[in-house]
């Protein structure tokens, strides 16, 4: 930690320019935090599937790589998929967080149970495996959809917003959620206006902001001292790898100096 | 927030003066935080049993009020058994936190599986009952006990810490544990040692100091905006109480001012 | 046991008086067992939150203690927080039952699955804490709530059989409850009533009433000669204990004579 | 209930004669109970295989259907396989109970985790099985055997003794057990020099005697005025059956004459 | 194995004949597969209650125990309440397999999470039962009934096959259901019907038709050498048996020649 | 299916050649199906590490999509770890199955519980996250490593073959094991010695060899006209994606020509 500030990179594991601005990212800074951003060269545009998952996890790494390089104390993985979150453990002694794994553990310290409202049906099952290999699945209420695929969440915010809180209400009402966590991080910035779009419909709950609450949960990891365990997360044997030259490039001990 | 910082109050739930040291607490503080500390006046000398948990909860809620009423951010309660943390979180808007299920959830995100090393045999359906509240069961690999109590743990350092990693060394090795948590807060301080310990045996395992980890995560869930729940955590209702004549003046409204 | 007759002890953990009448009690009552009632000195006009039933505790202790010195051989905590078991069971070798874990094991011996109807939605977590602790999560198939305060429920005693029909269809019908219980104490003798209701409407379904389950379960479990376990359950060690004066003087030794 | 006294009928589900003598069950009556004894006509000399398991229905049912025409309250079926549970309870309004399922739920009431002695090794998966049925196997510590077959227990009872209190303290100390069921009804008896045993070398755990408590347990549950639900254990369709003379005849209306 | 090809044979654990046509049954047939049929001469005429699945137990093995004799490589018993599997399995080295415990694992394989439709309500718990002895509860997404019993649902095929697209449905919409089962091997056939008509709704779902299902894999799982385990099934051991004279004349080892 | 016959395509996913022989796999064939065999251009030598595996995936999918295009009808992913199996399954509509999934199912199937024996500590953790994911948490005895490096196990066969037995023995004793699986394709053919060495010590248990099993599982999921199902595994949205050429260039339209 270098002038005992904790420096957090935001790696967005996509190839689509402008999802991720980072004047949001530095609104979030706060006394004794410094945030930064990075995106990736090979990848998809944007990851609404398992395929798409798997396919920005090269290029996350070696972003990751380069963040430890430069001294980055903790990387969040911008993407409620936690896409390379396991492999980059094992190529990083930094700390390397999730949004979606940090944030249902949080929503757990908070409340009773929680409900994931994401954008598309389809990534439904990939909350319940996640929250299975948490060990959260008694703690899951429900997994819900507002239906709209991620690059098309801000043509139409209002919308959005209301369909938002129609499926907020209803993780709530019928599936007993007691906190709520948004299931895509291209959603951030919108938590305070749901929660108020629910307390104006009679329900006090928390919702959770991924990326924001994942950023200052890792930077309070960061604070006391921890990091991923070695013994979840070895580094992987040294072998042969073809293909993924940019990696290569990257893993190379020189590429630290 | 008061002046951007993070007021982070630890109430230790026992009457045994002298057992948390404010300087220990505030050694961990970091910019942007600032750490205070309160006992209680009425409860046990210190807790191991499920009746010494529930005769600490009247005593620490009148501190917690107080800490609300002093503009602290957070509260932890500084006991493994989180007692009177359902309570607390009723009663207050504030963030009220438990090491345990700090501990337990930081735990699982860090590693594949935990175990939980604590002071005596009797405790361990508590830790297994806490770890089955927070859901996380299947993340839990043991409890293991190092047989010595609370407040006879700093008799013998030395042997204090050699028992402890014994009993890091099998839950790692016997029981598949791949991160660690003391489950004891007298322990605080105790972390480094241990996982050096570990070390020297050839075991890299994360370690999770309880205290710190919770003040600093904490922390971090007030950065992001977040408390516990009001649809877990609704107030009371207003309702007759007799006895507990300290706890009742602190919930007056005039206590307030 | 004296006179080969089991005396089972009701402690009703709330100030209330009138709450519980012993004629009530009494009608329980069959050859061989033998029914008695106290209330509690201090503590809450009655349990509907977290906060309420940990300030129900030390006042019930000493109901229990005081039982025990009087030769009863079970009590029975009469609330579905089962408020104090865990303490009550290390302070006593007399069997001490609650009737919300006694009654989910019951149900579930009885039926594939089980809802509980309860007072007030707020008290669903607690339930379904309840459940996780018993290892009976499987078997939860709902908490439902008839939204009635505890004291209100014989203010309009047919508004709330009708409401309790109502919940008990639903649970049955969109919950797959194959077995009910009351979710309050103070709904005790409406038993019958909510099972012939439903069987007006074709659903043939058992209906727990936790106290007298409680009590004849309790006294075949002392006819059985079996008692809590001790290594659950070990004596509290002997240590410093600030205030709770009443409490303290009965667990005197010479308290006993 | 004639008399104000609870019958309750235990059957032997094994052919062999003298491995339950009345003489043990009357020593269990209690003011308010009367216990009888059947066996059957037709099945396996004893039950230590799912195959004999099976074999023991159809003449169980007959004994069970007898039983309920004679008036009883309740039937226990006396192997701990509790075999026919289920197809009883459809034939019968009267309770049927299984000292299996009885014992699986009393000990989770009494301690934290339970662990089964059994006979034999093989029959490890069945109590797994049932456990899981029963919704308990987060309540299951282990099953352990003694390895000796059902009907040679007796034929040593001094090297039985020595084999459970083997296994009860290695339950306890090595699997976490806070209780222990005895995982066969033949040994009937033997509760009180386990426990004996046990407490000897400094063990102080609750020993379920499963016919015993299967006996006050149903007692009280009868008391409760409870049985099986119906929602889970409907009647049968009328149907075509052939085979089973003996049942058949037992099933038919005027059988009841 | 003779000449390279896998023998199953189907037991139908019935005795009402024409329920299950040979022909249909060789209409499945594939090369190195040659499917055969058997009836059995006591039971029940259907199976829609756990007593009718205990009576075909017997019958079954008869038939079991012929087709090893007769040297066939599997079983699969005919009804989604896999009755008498177990025991079979104990009797016999030649693999035996279940419908329902087939098709819930397969269901697994193929879809995130599963529904049963089956015949009746009274059904559920033990569908329920199943998945849990699986242990695949997690995975059951719900078991949904038309409500027909099994012996009429031929009497209306087209109402039969617009109440399974309607139970389908719902399994998919409201609970999640990502592949469905048959809960009624008396439906084999209609599996394709149901898809379509699912896909004329736009839901684009795996629906497993569980005997050519469970004939397939259990070659496939003869074709890897494999049967089931003897540490789970070993053989009953030598003992008294009173009744089922035919069955004990199969189980005679001359009954081999 | 060409010529009623199921092709089945073998894809082994790294970069060391003749790691898998394909005459191994022919000696596998039977009537009715026909193996072929792929190596991947691109990615890790071999798999032991979460890093490897991801880095595995964009290769396996190229061959999965050309297996497609030729008229494959199931491919078997020839590692434990199963890389890539949901995003190959999102791309195609032909069956792609992964041998620990399908082992672990069929294991569950014919054995009360299992464990893996596998090569290396560090793969722990995955197994017992595929077991959760696959919902067969319950069903999973232990994992054990030999604790062999993949491309070391034929360098000492018999060293490799005594360390099986040895695990494997600890499995069933310790750790209640019913059945085994190779927790390594790199071990295929060797269950048959497995087996022999585990009989010789009195233990007789299933073995599963993960390959031959997947390979003849997924024939009968193909001759029960099943595959995975669309709703868990839809096709992924068109899409930008940057790098992957030989990727994009197996996905265009074209590629099927």
């Amino acid at each position: 930690m270098r002038d005992n500030v904790v420096h957090v990179r935001i790696v967005s594991p996509l190839v689509t320019r402008g999802f991720r601005k980072l004047e949001d990212l530095k609104a979030i800074e706060y006394p004794g935090i410094s945030i930064s951003h990075a995106e990736i060269a090979t990848g998809p545009g944007s990851i609404e599937s398992e395929f798409e998952a798997a396919m920005s996890v090269p290029g996350t790494l070696v972003e990751i790589l380069r963040a430890e390089r430069e001294g980055v104390d903790a990387v969040i993985i911008d993407c409620m998929g936690d896409p390379g979150l396991r492999a980059a453990r094992e190529l990083s002694g930094m700390l390397v967080a999730g949004p979606c794994q940090t944030g249902m553990h949080v929503a757990s310290m908070l409340g009773h149970k929680f409900s994931v409202i994401t954008v598309m049906r389809r990534l439904i099952p990939s909350f319940e495996n996640t929250a299975a290999l948490c060990g959260l699945s008694s703690k899951l209420a429900s997994v819900r959809s507002v239906d709209i695929p991620v690059l098309e969440l801000e043509a139409d915010l209002a919308a959005t917003a209301k369909r938002l809180v129609e499926e907020g209400r209803r993780a709530v009402e019928e599936d007993g959620a007691e906190a709520l966590i948004f299931g895509c991080t291209g959603l951030m910035g919108c938590a305070a206006g749901l929660r108020e779009g629910l307390l104006a419909e009679g329900i006090d709950v928390s919702v959770i902001d991924p990326i924001p609450t994942a950023i200052s949960v890792a930077a309070g990891i960061v604070r006391a001292g921890l990091t991923q365990s070695r013994m979840t997360y070895p580094a992987p044997p040294e072998k042969q790898l073809l293909g993924y030259d940019a990696l290569r490039a990257a893993m190379l001990p020189q590429a630290a100096q």
